[in-house]
Formats: structure tokens, sequence, C-alpha cells
């Protein structure tokens, strides 16, 4: 739904509620979907939410509630009685329920475990305690368990049944009745095969499983390599503890690549919503990039320092003073671009450890290309531009060459850093989305410095 | 499957291949995923890829051949005869097809059009006339389409039928016979339906549909908000044309993410896979903006040259040039941390347009925060490191003052530029994510210079 058509439905829904016509206010709300609703009632006031939360049917209200932001999650729990809060809880999937949990308080979560059914109560405190970014974390434990001895007219009476509740019916697990997983079967095979046909003769054995400890990113991984809507959870003696849907998988993937996102630029990683994240908070996630390369342009500044009494010597050493952002900012440019495809490309699967020489002489042929085409273009620009157009005698071919030379050397240094950084950092166990453009110009800014004075020397005599 | 895994079965086939045991070769590959054979695949050489591919049973062979990189693919259609491409074709689904298609030359392309049934070509002609990043351009058009005056027994006959053939059968369209779309009905509500129930009476009426010229990042962003495994594609007359499925989804969303990430670095985003792009191609990516920002950083130079006599003529205004690096990096790199949040945001929808205000005056909290901790460190480490450890007399307090003063101004102006420039790029109908770091340290570079000679004016009276 567009931006305006929401603010249009929350305009209206402002002015029923002012009339007290919640008859109305209803027939607009359920013709929406819950992620549009969660949107319109964040717009209002807070006691007005909990007017507008109370109007709407109460199964959509639940799929709402998921919806919400944390903040007015817990606005509305607070606000609820007991059994409305049980009421709530019924219909919600126990993985929100434990997302939900995650975010709130103390006292709000001591209402939430007091108001759920023992038996919900014990497979939230399961979910709780595996790891933030295990494949455990996000797994549900509403799924569709057969028998692999039942008919397949068995098996789609057992989904009439009991599949309401479930979060997907479309991947059935077979397993033993310890739960030890024995294989799968699709609603697709289900209701393409002969009502007779027995499970265990059908299902698929064949098939890729996570841990429960395992890294929920690479899951992920997996599931969008193989196409899958549902991937089972097995504890280590390979007993089937819970399945990741589909649609949870692509929101980690999102947060993903939005960490991958921060952490090139220099951010210390954050699972919160920017808006939402306080102050301290982001100042705490940017301080210490900013900090490690503030310092460590320390060597950029005693570079300069050292042949600083050289270069104001001479009009033309002082001349090349006025070239030294440039070159830096290319190079800087140059590496980042190579770091950053190089990065993705291990992220996506792209690329792999072994392409590493491949990848080093396709960088070398790039940066020879781009080097030169950069070159060959601020020579023109030094010699035309700054020399003849803006009179500045300085500016000698003997600088210019300096200056083009410095940077054919730069952005071949750049890239071929750029790309190899971030390989050896995976293969030595560090996260390559460090070795981005930050870090990758400090180190580009030094190498520039040295390379540019000692060019200098030569051709200046300096 | 781990890849030393992959590479234990690429030796073991190596091996069997040598042996020309091709029982045990097709025993050794059918227990793999698709995805995993074609990996396996393409480590061997072009003969014997065309050998491993005869081996595999025919479903099989395609699921793999869909996998494959193009430059395998065409090796593989190129080796086949007529009816080989005919019996390929046949497995295919239509949107794979064109996939394959897009990617080949003209006499590949000829031989797969001329094997294909006359309806198939049909519909390869239409997929391939929408633009490339519209919903078109991803769908199929293997769905189910249901009537609304037949009962849930019926519907499942009709899929029980023909669904085999289907991408998905999980959503169900619900269609006039002149295809203008009525409703949807999922899998799971036919299964939980009573047998005699009219599919008109249960189908959901409330649905997110797309058009064929929509932007696919917007229509693959709804499936995610809205959790779909399905989505519909219609015509301008409202008639049901094609679906796209949720597994091209989570490619155009990989692929998306990529190309922001390109941006953000400075790259002309590209589709293809770096390693079979040709190493002109990356050339062609990434030389405009090296150029464009190499030659605005003409500016920085113009303003180094108009301070330069002014610093030169002094001690403590040539103490101040081995700062510059320092001083244009930090502002670079904590401009780049604000764009590249606010980028990241508006790509996720975390942050909308109205958010403008609040973000500007969080970034300035955020930037005095950074900025009084960063000038206190440096002011210190100017103090005690500089001027005492390396016994440097031309580190004065009026010069340390001077930079760290600077950098209070660098660093807060850094912040608001790279907030406030993604949102404005946005409004203006650009992509934000042009906006992020390479572009904002340009700027970022030639404003710090403009404060930090100011500045150094007022308190060293240059």
């Amino acid at each position: 739904m567009e931006l305006e058509e929401l603010m249009e439905i929350v305009e209206e829904a402002g002015r029923l509620l002012e009339e007290k016509n919640y008859y109305a206010l209803k027939i607009l709300l359920q013709e929406m979907e819950p992620a549009d609703i969660a949107l319109v009632m964040e717009e209002f006031p807070d006691k007005k939410i909990c007017i507008l939360f109370r109007v709407l049917p109460k199964d959509l209200a639940s799929e709402a509630f998921v919806e919400m932001e944390s903040e007015t999650q817990e606005l509305l729990l607070s606000s609820f009685t007991d059994s409305e809060i049980k009421e709530i809880l019924d219909e919600l999937y126990i993985d929100d329920t434990v997302d939900i949990i995650e975010e709130m308080p103390a006292n709000v979560v001591r209402r939430i475990i007091k108001n759920s059914t023992s038996e919900a109560r014990k497979t939230i405190n399961e979910i709780l305690k595996y790891p933030d970014d295990s494949a455990g974390s996000i797994m549900t434990t509403e799924y569709v368990r057969l028998n692999e001895n039942i008919t397949v007219a068995d098996a789609l009476k057992h989904i009439k049944r009991t599949g309401v509740d479930k979060e997907t019916i479309y991947t059935c697990y077979v397993t033993k009745p310890d739960r030890t997983l024995l294989g799968f079967i699709t609603a697709k095979t289900l209701l393409l095969s002969d009502d007779e046909q027995i499970i265990g003769d059908i299902m698929e054995t064949n098939m890729i499983v996570a841990h429960t400890d395992e890294d929920k990113e690479v899951v992920v991984k997996e599931m969008s390599k193989y196409d899958l809507l549902a991937l089972p959870v097995v504890d280590k003696e390979g007993r089937l503890v819970g399945i990741v849907t589909v649609d949870d998988a692509i929101d980690v993937m999102e947060e993903e690549a939005t960490e991958d996102v921060e952490k090139m630029a220099g951010i210390v990683p954050s699972d919160k919503p920017y808006l939402s994240t306080s102050v301290f908070e982001i100042w705490k996630n940017r301080i210490p990039w900013l900090f490690l390369l503030m310092l460590s342009a320390t060597f950029t500044g005693a570079i300069i320092t050292y042949f600083e009494d050289k270069l104001v010597a001479s009009v033309a050493g002082t001349a090349l003073i006025a070239f030294i952002p440039m070159l830096m900012g290319t190079g800087g440019n140059a590496g980042g671009q190579s770091s950053v495809t190089i990065i993705r490309g291990l992220a996506v699967e792209e690329i792999r450890m072994g392409d590493i020489l491949s990848i080093i002489f396709k960088e070398l042929r790039v940066s020879l290309l781009c080097s030169f085409s950069l070159a060959v273009v601020n020579f023109g620009k030094m010699m035309l531009v700054d020399n003849l157009l803006f009179n500045n005698p300085s500016i000698t071919v003997q600088v210019a060459l300096t200056v083009s030379l410095t940077l054919v050397l730069v952005v071949i240094v750049a890239k071929i850093v750029g790309c190899t950084l971030p390989i050896i950092a995976k293969r030595i166990g560090f996260d390559p989305a460090v070795m981005a453009s930050p870090f990758i110009t400090t180190i580009i800014d030094a190498v520039s410095l040295l390379i540019y004075f000692n060019i200098a020397s030569s051709i200046l005599g300096l």
C-alpha cells in the first residue's frame, strides 16, 4: 500500500474515532493487511492505539500485533488485562511470541509467561535458551509431524484436524515416535499422490537439515540456495525440534545484508531499527572505528611531516601538496570498489577462496585500465586547466608527470590491496565485511603518500 | 553441503568417470541436490561435463541444468541434439527457460525457440517483451487457475490432474473465464475446508496484486512485508498473466542488495557475476565514478593552493599540513556512517520521508557526542604523543586546538550532510544509494579544508 493511501486511511480512521463510529472503523480496518494496520495504528497517540486495537476482530488484532514496533507492543500489553493477554497469545505462533518476549521489559515478560499455557511456556523457555544467531533462535515448533506407516488419506485427515495452528502445512515432517527425523513430504506430493499410498514409501529422505546451534546465516543461505520453503532443525540426537520457514528466513537475510553494509561503513552492527536506537547507542556503535581510523591517520601525518621540509623548499614541491587529497581520494575509491565487490561476492558465495589468484590477476588488469585512463585525463587536465587556463606556472610538465605517475601506482596498489584483504580476512576467520573502504582507505592513504613523495624525489629531485 | 564434501565428491566422480563406471556415478550424483550437482559438474573440463550430464536421470538433469552458470548451459546446449533440447525444455518451468534465453547467444536462442512447443514459444516471447526490471520479467505463467463456481473437492481434483507442471500449487488463483482476477485460495484453506464448499465463497478477495510493468524491487518488497509465498501479476485490464514465487523473489532481493552495495561504493551496478564479467566491462562499471570524483577533487586542490602561501610562511602553518589527511579521513568516515545508515534504512523502509527532521536532530546529537570525544582524544594525543613523546616543538597548544576544533566542526557537518543527502536524493527521485561515502567524502573534503584554514586564520593569525 502506498504511503499516501495509508495517510488517507489514518485520517479517515481519526475522523471515525472522533465520531465514535466504531462499526465503520472496524469495516475500514478489517479490509487491510495486518502489516498496514500496524503502520496506521502507530500514527495515533498511545490512548487511541488501545481503542483502535480493541475495534479489530480478534484474529486480525493478533496478526497486526505481530507486525508492530516493540514500543507499541509494550504499550498494548501493559494496557491489557490478563485474559486479553491470554487471548492474544492463543492466536500467536510460538516463534512470534518468543520474538516479542525478547524485546519486552521484565515485568511484561512475567505477565506473558504467566498467561501462557504450560506447554507453550516450556517451548518458549527452550527457544529462549538458543544463542541469538543460531538456527534454534529463529525456528518455530508448530509444524506438521507425520508417522511413516500411515496412508496419504490419513495424512490429509491429520492435516485437516491439526493444520490450522501450524505455521506451514506445505512441508510435513516424517519422524519416528521419539521424533527422530526420517524424511519429509510436501503438500504438493500429498495432493498429487493416491490416497492409499504409504507416507514412508513416497517421502523424500534426501534433505537439508540444520542443527539447533548452527549459525542462522548459514541456514538461511541454504534455504535460498536450494529454494526451500521450510527447513527442519534437529538436536544433537537427530530429533526434530522445529522448522525454519521462508518468511523468517527472508527477515534474517535482510538483517544480515544490513549488518554487512554497516560493517562496510565502519559501524558496529546493531539489530535495532535506527529510529528506536538511542543517541548514546548510535554513538557507541560508530565511535570505535572513528577512533581507530583517526589514530591510524597518525602514519599519514608522520609521513607528511617527514617530507614537509623538502616539499616547501621548492615551488614545485609546494605545488604537490594541493594534489594530496585527490590522490588519496582516488586511491580510496579505487580500493573501495574492489574490496566491496569481493566482500559481496564472498557473501553471496559467488566467489570462493580458490578463486584468489584469478581475482588478483583480474583486478590487476582492471587496475591497469583504470589507472592509465585516470592518469591520462589527469595529465591533460593539469596541463590544460591548471597550467594554461588558470595560468598556474608552478604546474610544470614534471609536476603533472609526478602526480599522474603516482596516480597509476596508487590505483594499482589500491585495487590489489582492496581485493586481497577481504579474502585474507575470510581465510583467517575474520569477517571480510570489515575490510571495506574505511579500513582500506587508511592503508591506501599512507601508501599513496610514500609513493608520491618517492616519485617526486626522483622526478623533481627534492 | 560443505566445500570439502563437494570436493570429495568431485574426486570420487572423476575416478568413476575414469573407470567408465557410469552406474556408480549415477548412484553417487542422484542422491545430491541439483544446486550441488551443478557445482560438482562445473569443476570438470568441458567434454566431461557433457558425459556427466548424460549420466543423470532426466528430471534431475533438468533441475541441475537450471542451477548452472550460463557458460556451462551454453556448452551443454551446443552439444545437444534437437531432441535432447526438446527433452530438457519439457522439464523446465517457462520462467527458467526465459532466464536461460536471456543469457544465450543468438544461435543457441534460435535452437531453443525452434524446439519449444508453439504455446511455450508464445509465452516466452511475451515474457521477453517485459522490461528487465519489471514484475513481468520475473513472473512465471505456470500457476493453478480455478473457477469460482466449483467445489473444494473439484478444485483438489483439478490440482491433482494439472498440478505437477505448476511452479506452485500452494496459492491458487480464482478468475473469470476471461482470466480477470477475482481472488485467491491457498492450498491450506483447501485442505482445511469441507469438500462441498464453493471456491467463490471461501476465496480471499483482499489481495496484493502487481502490474506487469511494476518495478520488480517494489513487488519483492511487498512479498517480504506481507510474508507472501506468491503474488499475482495482472495486465492493464486486470487479467491474470502470471505469478511471482518466493524463490524468485529471494533472488531479486539478493540482486538488489548487491546493486545497492555496488552503488554505495561508486560502482555502476551490473547483474553479471564478478568472475564471468570481462575486465573491460568491470572497467566500464568502475571508471565513471573514479573520473567524476577525481575531477571534483579539483576543488580541494584549489582550496589548498589558495591558502598554501599563508601556510608555508610560518612553522605552525606548515605543521597543519600534516593533519589534512586525518581531518578529511575522519570527516569522510563520519559522513559515510550516517549516509549508509540512512540509505539502508530507506531501502528496508525502516525510515520514511516524514522522519527527516527527527533524523537530522538525532544525527546532530550523535555528531556532538562523536566530535567531542574525537576532539578530546586528538588534543590529548597531539600534546602528549606528537609534542612530548616525539618532541615536535611545532605542535603547540594553538596548533592542537586548531586541529581539534576543526575536527568538531568537520564531524558535525559530515554527519548532517551524510544523513540529509540520501533523503533529498530520494525526494527528488534519485537513488539514495549513490549518496554514499565516495560522493559524500568529496563534499566533506572540500568543506573540511575551508573550515580548517578559516579556524587556522583566526587562532594562528595566518
